[in-house]
């Protein structure tokens, strides 16, 4: 009998659990899974009668000891910052790893212990990061097998609403942080084009944004992440002349939000004096010129450039900014009003479904042919609790770390899942929950 | 005797210096001249025999102790930073203390003590802060006590160069620390207008800028500064409805400045990778779109929304923007990139002169009526030593010292010149050298 030991039970994690306990008795495996809450534990394993819930506090010392000495893999569904501590215990105890975020530095210096230990810490291993690696891998390991020279690399995902349920006129819901959608973009954004270094600062990521198209579900648009520089070396495209990585909305979304960037209405260094007393519109007004004899309508349309009847300030109505109806919030800095705000217009319904789009396109030259090849995915969700983003980041975990147990992942150290070993079972696998890539050749 | 003690002999040294040494027989005083660099205090004390030059570390405890316990009153001109350490020995020997910076929060604790020590720290009693103070409480005052009410106090100060040496069609040269000039505006800006606040992102702060004239030197445009609402409290103005700080510049600095600003040509927050093998023309690339059949110029005109062939662009081609030159400087920020371009083309010459302007704006109503009241200055540099600058820093702080150890300056405690009592002798004096103020009522 094998420990699996899950600490977490965020929304990210139903998939997840259901899939290990559902496997539990086949393969033989006790699947316990800790939260500082238990009740979220229960509640997630409601259905999941193989599991057993523990109530779990990852900073004490002795029951973060306990348990991870106990396990014989411990998967971390924990906020990023937090996996150093579990990391540190495993390689202690010499236990296998697996989690969805960013690999840190810290869990980095881990590498050769970790070999020594013949255990593998294996790391973004969600969607994005997850996914989005191990496919862009297997076309990229696949074209430079027939050798095709890569030119470009673009790749983009999106937590989107599913199209059913996409009622609003930004096309757009929250489905998964309201926080880091508001505040997106706030680091600038660098890129590589035809050779050349870009650097986008915060007031510009939302003009750059590109349209795309995905098969079967229409038209979106794409803007620029932080940093798509570090890419290269993880993907061994060191010189590759265009490398780009975007965030995937509705086509319209980036046009929209940027008038609010402009403004200043996104911005989250300073309080606004008297926040709670303002309303939307005295909140809008404190961005804008006085100009007596224009509304603030006017007013904002003029300085970002728009027509007052132009779709775009239809959206900007929509969202009840113009209204004299009271924030309500106190202390509170622009992106705060704004997510107030949007938290109300934007919000997922009960019966609402979400879903996850991922493209990447890749432009290469093979026998002196110049060729695009793009490669989709869309994922809609099940239901409130079996979201897309539940499915996309859970099962590519759980399916890695039934691999890792059963020994068909044998990699050990500190890993990423972009060698085929690890991509190649674990894409395989997730066809079957219907996350797959569909390539297409394109022509520019 | 008493003994003056000058702690700091920099640029806005010199009138300071000059003046205090020429009076040092009438008034029987010693005056003591100290900086890090004791040539340098040498080099200013040239032409004035009665001062006594020392090298002084004001991080050194023994030396501060010492020359603080022997002087009556000590004058601070170090970085604003390095006042506290000053001020702490002059609370604790009893002694005046005179400085041009911003009062600290740290050095504000001081007031019960110094009020018992019965001594005065005096600060902000240079340019702006300074001048501005005084010279816009003078005709608060005024207006208060004829019965006026105030609606709007707009204020605005601006170091460029004087008419005869400007020369270059920016109308601009650095005249004071160019990395400030470079930097400008990063922290946003914050003003209230017709009773709201009004809150100015970076990116839109130069968008901003407003037409001014002031009589005898033509048009002028300031955009705003960082925080006007301080001022509120400082001036006694806490429920007018509009405050406003700005900096002057010559008309169109702002929106040739702004196009630089909003490609992210000013950002001061990464580094440019491989900064210096690029030259200035792949530096402004690196902000634009890849466009294969635009040059350069055309991509950025086309970005910012100019004209190519408009004075804005001839601003920024006059620049060398977008030449193909070596920037020759490594691990740069974008701000440290256009600080080296801009040190070569915006220089001031050995001969060139500055000049300060300076101009208040009052509206008010009295008895019924609605006026406007404008209160401007202009003083130009004499030499690259007395510089408009050292003239409108030096002499202020100057003449509080001298009528501090006069005992005209009665006050006590950690003060502003926004008293009577001091600005009106100190007003009056600055006249007799050249620093004077014009008011004229004006029509909207």
């Amino acid at each position: 009998m094998k420990n699996i030991f899950i600490i977490g039970a965020g929304l990210s994690t139903p998939c997840l659990i259901e899939y290990l306990t559902e496997r539990s008795e086949e393969y033989n495996w006790k699947v316990t899974v800790g939260d500082i809450s238990k009740e979220m534990v229960e509640k997630r394993l409601q259905d999941c009668p193989n599991g057993k819930a523990i109530a779990f506090d990852v900073f004490n010392d002795k029951q973060r000891a306990k348990y991870i000495r106990e396990a014989d893999l411990v998967i971390s569904m924990l906020p990023a910052r937090m996996h150093y501590l579990v990391a540190k215990a495993c390689i202690r105890y010499k236990k296998d790893m697996v989690t969805a975020s960013y690999v840190s530095n810290e869990v980095k210096e881990f590498h050769q212990q970790a070999k020594e230990n013949g255990t593998i810490l294996l790391n973004e291993i969600g969607l994005d990061p997850g996914i989005d690696h191990m496919s862009a891998m297997k076309v990229i390991n696949e074209l430079k097998e027939s050798g095709a020279k890569l030119s470009a690399f673009r790749s983009s995902t999106g937590g989107l609403v599913a199209p059913k349920y996409d009622n609003n006129p930004w096309n757009y819901k929250f489905t998964w942080n309201p926080r880091n959608v508001v505040v997106a973009g706030q680091g600038g954004a660098q890129f590589i084009s035809h050779g050349a270094y870009k650097y986008i600062p915060y007031h510009k990521v939302f003009t750059r944004s590109q349209r795309m198209h995905i098969n079967g579900y229409g038209e979106f648009e794409n803007y620029p992440n932080r940093d798509s520089l570090k890419y290269r070396t993880i993907y061994g495209l060191e010189d590759i002349p265009t490398i780009y990585r975007g965030t995937i909305r509705r086509p319209g979304f980036s046009k929209t939000w940027q008038t609010l960037v402009e403004i200043g209405a996104t911005d989250d260094s300073f309080i606004v004096e008297n926040s709670e007393n303002m309303t939307y519109r005295d909140f809008i007004n404190t961005f804008l010129r006085y100009e007596e004899e224009l509304t603030v309508e006017q007013k904002f349309a003029k300085y970002v450039g728009l027509e007052d009847d132009s779709i775009f300030m239809y959206r900007l109505r929509w969202l009840g900014l113009f209204e004299d109806k009271k924030i309500e919030l106190k202390n509170a800095t622009p992106a705060q009003i704004m997510q107030k705000l949007l938290e109300t217009k934007w919000k997922l319904d009960e019966d609402d479904k979400d879903m996850i789009v991922m493209q990447h396109r890749f432009d290469y030259e093979l026998n002196g042919e110049q060729k695009i090849l793009e490669s989709s995915m869309a994922v809609e969700g099940q239901d409130s609790i079996c979201t897309a983003m539940a499915i996309t980041v859970g099962y590519p975990v759980a399916i890695a770390s039934k691999l890792i147990l059963t020994g068909e992942i044998t990699s050990t150290g500190v890993k990423l899942p972009t060698t085929k070993d690890i991509y190649e079972p674990i894409l395989k696998e997730l066809e079957s929950f219907g996350i797959k890539f569909t390539e297409k050749e394109i022509e520019e």
